[in-house]
């Protein structure tokens, strides 16, 4: 087997080993020269390997065209029954049948990477799905939100969880684990990584099953690298395998037959034989289910190349999917992942960027006449108990046991809530709320820590700011970083799109790549007003701290803020003595490119200069006149005020304060009504003297032209007010009564 | 038949047309009463229509499970060859076989609909198609554009067009001319119309032409509303159709056949027969195609109701789909299109929403294996000629042989040039500004007068206001219409789904859906820098006025300006005596809401008063000082200024003036080297007195963000400048000196 891509400079050493591997193929195993003659272009002649044509085209003829060149050949006479490679291609699963998936995912990068294989999964999918995840505790969380708020119908009944407590490092060595760690009711499942993506209906992947002999119990596509030829440097000593080796990316596992076999037995065995000669490698699980299967040849079934495309470097993947009619699963087994260079890379990127890309909300798609409530046997999941638990283990495997005992499979129940859909159903579209209400029954996926994060070391007075905001403010980020030093919880309200322009901006930027204490949650887009409250109290959700700042995206804060309100937090002894909203005073600035004030004397300097107004001074003086900024230039002290109608201060509250009222959606009077509930809640609203934060002028957004636009959103504002009060009332009694008398003068903001 | 949906009443008349049509259901067409009992749910009873399955699933095992019961019942014992119903699912042409699909387009809307179609074709495709589009000169001009940038390979290999110069109500009678006009070589054909969505692999369609029997000419899916049942209101008279009569949404038509058949005098004499007692309706062919089929049942091949699923509002199409595995084609048949009421209309939405917002540039795929290079048949499309040209017609027809006459085929030839292909693979990755020469060589799908748009009548001094913007400046469009009530050209940089949220944008915006004299053309965004030129040339191509006023969307004009600009050209003769480029002042306000001056003097306080400014006074006073303001506020008579360095005024120039530089993207230079350009052709700056345009603050762009905080940006800029003024020196000589000494005081621009 010559080497191919770059050329590559051979040492002698490696030459012979080269010619002893030739000598082996040939005459060992058996293979067919005509198979390894190389076009010039590093193609292999057709005529040679297509015994049967590659791969069914779908939907096919009745006939499976065959399977891989690349993997018939080396297996040749190995007694391997691979002849079900030209078998008629198995009746798919019966429309409602689960099909169980496993898929292995720790830490933040591969809790987005997963995300697409799941996209491109449910897009070509038509039987109910039955993910089990073996995840760390940060995958397990990020995933855990965001399925609940996917309510994917027919995903799961319910997705299982199988925590890992243990650094990632060994989650490279789960996949063998799985027969053990999975239900005693699962006989079948399908192992995937999460750098896969699909291009068909999984079904059909699934039905490969059909082919399995009765010794087979592992499907898994040959590799389409060189890595197990040992030819790709010098000394380079892979482990064992048979002919190129077969690729973990995709696995089909027969689980029953599998603990029959003594599979964990098994590859433990293996394992710690070749580990007295061979270093542990990277490639971790593959390495050993290559080792086994070559000692064990029968217990492996081929699978077509198609099902498993792996577009890494020096690829031989060309041969498959140039004959190929289509294609079923891309792998980017490359360390440069999509980035790869392949001659043809673009046209699998497409592949990719169409799920990378793709609104997930479009897939909330149910399945024609499938029940939607669990089959029983997803019950059985829960209680799961694992064999192998507290079996002595070797060196290598002391984990294991703690491993398997920290694995109470848990169960999420997802698919939308019955009171979810009655409140939808009982939704009147004549009423001229409708569209308001209806925004705000909208449960919007969310994916919260969407980047790497460092969570805040605990401490007592320590602050986060929070804000949320969408893509026309991304250029605000990087100021933002430069005023506030402390940890921030942000919420950004994306397309699934753009949610990939966010990252590609914040790893273009030295200065948002360099901290890891600010949190980004993404919430997805849906529906034509801007859920600005669903979004303040996600990232208020997330915070990690004891108190919180709630700030607008807009501001930015003096660069002092941070420690100051920790100083102040500390000794106003928020969070015993007294229960109080610090207030930060607001101001702004209509220039968008002006010298921030370094303290609060230059501030007032430039106020009487005329360059910084108290904020909204000229369109909405009553949002904040109650600060009193007469009182504040010469205030020393911290100061009481008192609340007035239409007060909406930005404040530093404990992180358990009440949330916003989600009813307020698009523009206007979403931060009164929270201001409201602090008051009626007793929170004494105290002014800080030497705190301030400066709004940046902006275009207004779209929300607010079309509120200023519109009479029916006025009306509609009004009539939210209303309800607003009545529910104060109910839950208040007379201490609302003041909110209500207020209301009687109405202004109608900006 | 009972008629289901909401119960309406009928009349007495009714009711009696009503069991007559029961009547000649049961004896005369053997309609099988199990099949049309209905349950409560208003859905048939499963057992006595499915004699066999609804429709293969894909990939099938082997059998179709069979043709929709829906149009089985009615054809019963009416020799109709439908079997093939229930046939093995025929092989699928060859991976490289061409197919051909013919669509009638017009106007504006459609050709934004039929966009969706292509998409969804596309996606699913393995063949190359060629298109044959019926068009108007609109439509035409529309597509044949984004075609031409969009550059699908094995799209074509050309595109063809058949114009039609006729109002486009005759466009309802197209598809039954298609074995007319359509070339000789063409055997068969699939017609499509522009409201349906794919949800599978066309080729799968094509392949049922291998059930069409010997006399079988015309493929369609059964009527899925009550239409030809006659009994939707009173006194409801259809055209006569066999059953519940065929849906013409979704053709396949076996050309040589239907000539040889002589299907042009056949559809005519039916045409003319049933005129005499009938009405024209609005179905138009679908009505006429139904007639014919009634009197020669043995010309159709009746398919399987998967491939046109009719959302019609009473559609049985659930009746279809409950039982069918998967969904090949849907149909949006209803006056109310995707918003109709249909309580599964959300899952197919969902269909159609991820084409209408897919980004069109993930389907420049190329098919492996197949040629790129036209086949020799492509070439017979050019020169065809047309049967029954000059045939002497009946009244209705009067249009016909204008029509056929009409219609010289015409083609366009797509896929990337060599040229461009050259020049992408000569970028040095390593070059420190290969993303801005990448960005420059981009070719972005363009899709010109995106909305309705009425072309302003033909005036000598008339005016085209030429800008472009992103999605974050949409909400200045409502203002620009009211200050600027003359024809507009814009240019949009958006993704497919931020231009439906445009779309959406316009019509909820009464100001914006009022005028027709605003062309907006949309350009999709591909690649990471923003290609401002490339926007402004759009733009500019698509003004058809004999001048333009070239803004920038920030800006307001004075509400004057339009006449102003339009008197000032008349006076100073721009057409004739002189060359001339008009400056228009531009000023700048730090504030987002502020009252616009009505007046030079009201300006003039305004600037005296503060709150106004010359246009970037604080950061780039460069750009605009040669305008001279001192001189401005004194003069009454337009005034000649000189070019200097970094100069870029706003200017009114005849519609061929030179265009923007593409090679400069993102920010910096791209208006100055225009100026340049002005200036090296001599064009004479001429400063009106009474005219001035005023910038309203916003964010920083993130292009401008990143030019700030990149010295690579920076330096790259510069080096594009130095290349911009070698290539003037090489085209215009010593006269280009000027500006190369000019540029060795480089200024960075703010």
């Amino acid at each position: 087997m010559l080497p191919r891509g770059r050329p590559r400079a051979l040492g002698a050493a490696a030459l012979l080993l080269l010619l002893l591997l030739l000598l082996i193929g040939f005459f060992l195993l058996g293979w067919d020269p005509e198979c390894e003659r190389l076009e010039p272009d590093g193609r292999a002649g057709d005529l040679g390997c297509s015994h049967c044509p590659l791969t069914p085209r779908v939907p096919s003829d009745g006939r499976l065209r065959g399977a891989s060149a690349l993997h018939e050949d080396p297996l040749a006479g190995h007694g391997v029954h691979n002849h079900s490679a030209c078998d008629p291609q198995p009746p798919l699963p019966p429309k409602c049948e689960l099909l169980h998936v496993a898929i292995v995912c720790a830490g933040y990068n591969s809790s987005r990477e997963v995300i697409t294989l799941v996209k491109s999964m449910l897009f070509y999918r038509r039987n109910p799905l039955h993910l089990h995840l073996v995840t760390d505790a940060v995958a397990r969380n990020i995933l855990e939100t965001l399925f609940r708020t996917w309510m994917v119908p027919a995903l799961g009944p319910q997705i299982s969880w199988i925590p890992n407590k243990h650094y990632s490092g060994l989650y490279g060595l789960m996949k063998l684990v799985l027969p053990g760690v999975l239900p005693p009711g699962m006989t079948r499942v399908i192992v995937l990584d999460t750098d896969v993506t699909f291009a068909s209906d999984i079904a059909e992947l699934w039905a490969l099953f059909a082919h399995f002999s009765d010794k087979q119990v592992i499907g898994l596509v040959e590799n389409q690298s060189d890595w197990y030829l040992g030819n790709l440097w010098k000394n380079h000593r892979p482990w064992p395998a048979l002919g190129r080796g077969f690729n973990t990316g995709v696995i089909l596992l027969l689980l029953d037959q599998l603990r029959q076999v003594g599979w964990e037995q098994m590859w433990k065995l293996t394992a710690r034989r070749e580990l007295l000669t061979l270093t542990a490698t990277s490639l971790a699980d593959q390495d050993i289910f290559n080792a086994v299967i070559k000692e064990r040849p029968e217990l492996l079934q081929p699978l077509p190349c198609v099902w498993n495309l792996q577009l890494s470097d020096h690829t031989l993947a060309e041969r498959c999917y140039s004959e190929a009619a289509d294609l079923k699963v891309i792998h980017w087994n490359s360390p440069k992942k999509v980035r790869v260079k392949n001659k043809h890379a673009e046209f699998f990127r497409n592949f990719y960027l169409t799920f990378l890309g793709y609104d997930g909300n479009l897939l909330r798609r149910e399945l024609f006449g499938c029940p939607s409530q669990p089959p029983p046997e997803a019950e059985q999941v829960k209680g799961a108990t694992f064999p192998g638990l507290g079996e002595p283990c070797p060196l290598l495997f002391w984990w294991l046991p703690v491993l398997l005992g920290a694995c109470p499979v848990l169960a999420l129940a997802l698919s939308r809530t019955p009171q979810l859909q009655r409140a939808l159903a009982q939704l009147d579209e004549e009423d001229a709320c409708f569209e308001f209400r209806q925004q705000r029954l909208t449960v919007h996926r969310v994916h919260i820590t969407f980047l790497p994060h460092k969570p805040p070391p605990p401490r007592p007075h320590d602050v986060t700011l929070v804000a949320q905001l969408s893509m026309d403010r991304l250029q605000m980020l990087e100021a933002l970083c430069r005023h506030w030093p402390g940890p921030m919880s942000l919420a950004l309200y994306l397309t699934d799109t753009e949610a990939q322009q966010f990252l590609r901006f914040v790893e273009a930027s030295p200065v948002l790549s360099a901290r890891q204490d600010v949190a980004y949650h993404v919430v997805y887009r849906e529906g034509p007003l801007y859920p600005v409250n669903q979004l303040r109290n996600v990232a208020l959700a997330q915070a990690l701290t004891p108190y919180v700042f709630l700030s607008d995206i807009d501001f930015l804060p003096a660069y002092s803020l941070y420690d100051y309100l920790r100083a102040s937090i500390e000794q106003l002894e928020l969070g015993g003595r007294r229960k109080a909203a610090l207030v930060v005073p607001a101001f702004e600035t209509l220039r968008y490119r002006f010298s921030f004030p370094s303290s609060k004397a230059e501030l007032l300097a430039l106020l009487d200069a005329g360059s910084l107004y108290t904020f909204r001074y000229h369109e909405w003086p009553q949002g904040h006149a109650p600060t009193d900024y007469a009182r504040w230039r010469e205030a020393q002290e911290p100061y009481r005020v008192q609340w007035a109608a239409d007060y909406e201060p930005y404040v530093v509250v404990p992180r358990d304060c009440p949330r916003y009222d989600p009813r307020f959606v698009g523009f206007g009077w979403n931060k009164v009504a929270h201001i409201v509930e602090l008051d009626v809640q007793d929170f004494e609203l105290l002014v800080l003297p030497e705190a301030f934060t400066i709004h940046l002028p902006h275009a207004p957004s779209l929300d607010i032209s079309r509120f200023r636009s519109s009479s029916a959103y006025r009306d509609c504002l009004q009539a939210l007010k209303e309800e607003f009060h009545q529910d104060l009332s109910r839950r208040y009694g007379a201490a609302a009564l003041k909110y209500l008398t207020a209301l009687q003068q109405p202004h109608s903001p900006a």
